[in-house]
């Protein structure tokens, strides 16, 4: 297959839908809206929505019927970007090569868009329309698996164990949850969200799972190694900015080497996990090794 | 009925369930826990919660399967609490007469707190435990009236105008609309909850609804009202802060007197959107009446 063009083709439907699903700027709440759709918009890679479509038609089901809970993982996955970026956070200007959030729309501004695109994702979630497509009790363990996922003990836990781990020294087991957490807890539960959705059986829903588990993880460790070997122009970020933090990376504690090492071994763990799938998956295989060859 | 012992009773339903909902502070992650719960148990008045409550008791039901969506509306309250305080938003360092979270946890573990408060409230709302006692459509049908009340449109839109208006001179227009959505949102959201979860027919639902419009909208000019003539130490928040920032308020558009008399027409006007509930609403129209003659 041609993954370059399977995966520009996918997110065009991903950005479809979202041009679909969001809510226009107009009226009074002009201001709020469009600060949302401005990081929405902002050219990301559309890892998680394509990973959750992915995961579906590794099934052979189609997504269309599904976008909306697409979108919905985009708007979460935003979210977390915009309060990261935040002076009390990361304090990041650039994103995506573009000023982040508060550099146009203030700090408040942006503390709200991303609060208003994390709520959004669960009004799309929980649509009315979607009932005629999705079992309603499948919908409802579809939204526990992704509330876990990016709650306290997820995704904001991990950002809060990020953001301490930059005032003292953790362990290399601190940095793994830290990392499970933060990034992996999405990253996996997109993948079991597609999995849901084709009515996957106990079995491929576990293979599905620990493919998640894997390439968060190596998403993570290829996101580290950039922040070392990349530079500023390909990474649309500030290169070496976690050196300059003093921050607790893969490669800080490994070396650049073994990282490497290490990320490929992950991204090979991801693919034996599909081992009985058939080539439905390769999508999913190949976004394994992308994660992996990413630039940025 | 003695309405005083009514509030402290529940209250303490309420915080039972918080007590049992909430995580425990443990682990790596207590620290981020404790920010979450911190808010949570700083002795809010539990006005939203107890509304649903009041809801489906008022249609003869009993609250005590459903006290986790009691505390998810609790969390919601509490999160909005968090980030409206916060140095870039109305930057408070006192809330109900004790230091804000981020003076505490700093702005980002306020921010992270707040997040964190938001999301659970979610995972509340989709337990898997809740199917046995509230169908799945009727809990998705919940999830979207929440998440639609505190969304973009909704809620996090309110306190988005809120911010502006600081900056500009706003129309009166523009002043309800700002309070219909930031307080009077998930004010009406939460007795719909209520009504929703004691199966309500569409005509008790509407009625409900016109309830909470009306004591949202009657608690805010309330809060407006007291941030002129009440005290710090009644408030357990500045006083007079609003005049100091030239906010937007019914006092500074209509006066003290009038703003006084429109919070009591729309107190009554609660009341009557009751006409047709027995005496089993009684507490739902006590509530009204505290509304308009709370200090605090």
């Amino acid at each position: 297959m041609n993954f370059k063009s399977y995966l520009s083709e996918k997110r065009g439907v991903i950005e479809n839908a979202l041009a679909t699903c969001m809510l226009k700027s107009q009226g009074e709440l002009a201001r709020h809206i469009e600060s949302m759709n401005y990081s929405l918009e902002a050219g990301g890679k559309r890892v998680r929505p394509i990973l959750c479509l992915a995961a579906v038609e590794a099934l052979g089901e189609t997504i269309e019927p599904y976008l909306p809970i697409c979108c919905a993982l985009e708007c979460i996955h935003t979210y977390s970007l915009i309060h990261d970026d935040l002076p009390a956070m990361d304090d990041d200007n650039l994103r995506r090569g573009k000023p982040t959030n508060h550099m146009i729309y203030g700090e408040a501004g942006a503390i709200l868009a991303g609060d208003g695109l994390l709520t959004y994702a669960f009004e799309l979630l929980s649509k009315p329309e979607l009932s005629s497509v999705i079992s309603d009790a499948n919908r409802l363990q579809i939204i526990q698996i992704i509330a876990r996922a990016i709650g306290p003990l997820g995704m904001v836990g991990g950002q809060a164990l990020d953001i301490d781990a930059e005032k003292q020294k953790v362990s290399f087991e601190t940095l793994q949850m830290i990392h499970r957490c933060k990034t992996g807890a999405l990253i996996t539960a997109s993948v079991q969200t597609g999995a849901m959705l084709a009515r996957a059986s106990t079995e491929q829903f576990l293979s599905l799972t620990e493919y998640g588990n894997k390439i968060g993880l190596a998403f993570q460790i290829v996101d580290d190694l950039l922040n070392v070997v990349g530079t500023t122009e390909d990474l649309g970020k500030t290169a070496g900015s976690d050196a300059t933090r003093n921050k607790a990376t893969y490669p800080a504690f490994l070396g650049v080497e073994k990282t490497r090492n290490m990320a490929e071994d992950t991204v090979e763990a991801a693919k034996i996990a599909l081992k009985n799938f058939d080539d439905k998956a390769d999508p999913l295989r190949n976004l394994a090794d992308y994660i992996y060859n990413r630039t940025h």
